[in-house]
């Protein structure tokens, strides 16, 4: 999960409840859930400390990436140093973003001609990055690249990651836990 | 909202997050979250740190309370020092519970004859303080009580405690800015 300070609360604790269900629930050996950040110590938006586990360069290594949310998007999509961290991604990984997270993909020109979504004030910006933009869907998936749009649309993108990486009948399992009762 | 070590993420984190943004959006002044727990320090069931604001003792101090769950509820239910906390919570105040959360409210009386729900595998303990489960709805309210079942659905908790708190125009505010499109 890569987190930046000043992120959205909801985009990360919402995936990040369902992605540790994996190890809570046993249902795969040597699943790790890490936090990629460069600084030591954020604060989410409503003000909770949050510590990394592993520098944004760790990104190579992961078999899945999703891309948090907030304002600080803004200022990121223009950060070289930044992005560098990202420009090795293959296609064996699972990618996914939240909201203004998408902007990051399209920044690491990823969403070229792919469809996507994000949080609706950045339709617009997300569209210059030549993705084709979809205004009436929580979640997008295109490949090995899923985005969503709006924060309690989280737990598609994080059961989408689950599915792509171990199977439906996994991700399936974590929904069946914590699925409203209508 | 409050909590103790081992608590469910999404039962704390979802609600926190709709909560706090009252504050963010700047829709009520004076408008604070405080997190309740005798410990300093506890750890969420996913492994984050989370620092109380306020000891057990301030509930009576608060105009809402929203019990999270997790395993140690089973244990409170049976510690008088826990439970003798909220002796005095009174009639103005608003209270809600998410999955075995629930089961405290039990504890403490306030359920009795009072519609409710829990997660499914609490119903009978739930039953036994005289509450009248509904095994089929994910949010039920009786008065100044309601009750939530299934992690997805403290959302409805926190956007029910923001209408009796301050209204409906205000939930349905911090509702529209987080609700997925479709």
């Amino acid at each position: 999960m890569v987190v930046f300070d000043g992120f959205t609360d909801l985009d990360f604790y919402l995936p990040w409840d369902l992605l540790n269900r994996v190890r809570l629930l046993k249902l795969k050996e040597n699943w790790k859930v890490e936090i990629l950040c460069d600084e030591s110590q954020i604060f989410s938006a409503a003000g909770l400390p949050l510590t990394s586990s592993q520098p944004y360069s760790f990104a190579a290594s992961c078999d899945a990436l999703l891309f948090c949310s907030g304002p600080k998007t803004r200022e990121l999509i223009k950060d070289k140093t930044f992005l560098n961290n990202f420009k090795s991604l293959e296609s064996r990984q699972i990618i996914a973003a939240i909201d203004s997270g998408a902007l990051i993909l399209g920044a690491l020109n990823l969403l070229q001609d792919k469809n996507a979504t994000t949080y609706p004030t950045a339709f617009e910006a997300l569209a210059e990055y030549g993705a084709k933009v979809k205004t009436n869907e929580a979640f997008i998936s295109d490949g090995n690249i899923a985005t969503g749009a709006r924060c309690l649309s989280g737990d598609k993108l994080a059961l989408w990651i689950i599915e792509k990486l171990i199977g439906a009948h996994i991700s399936e399992k974590v929904f069946e836990s914590v699925k409203p009762l209508c």
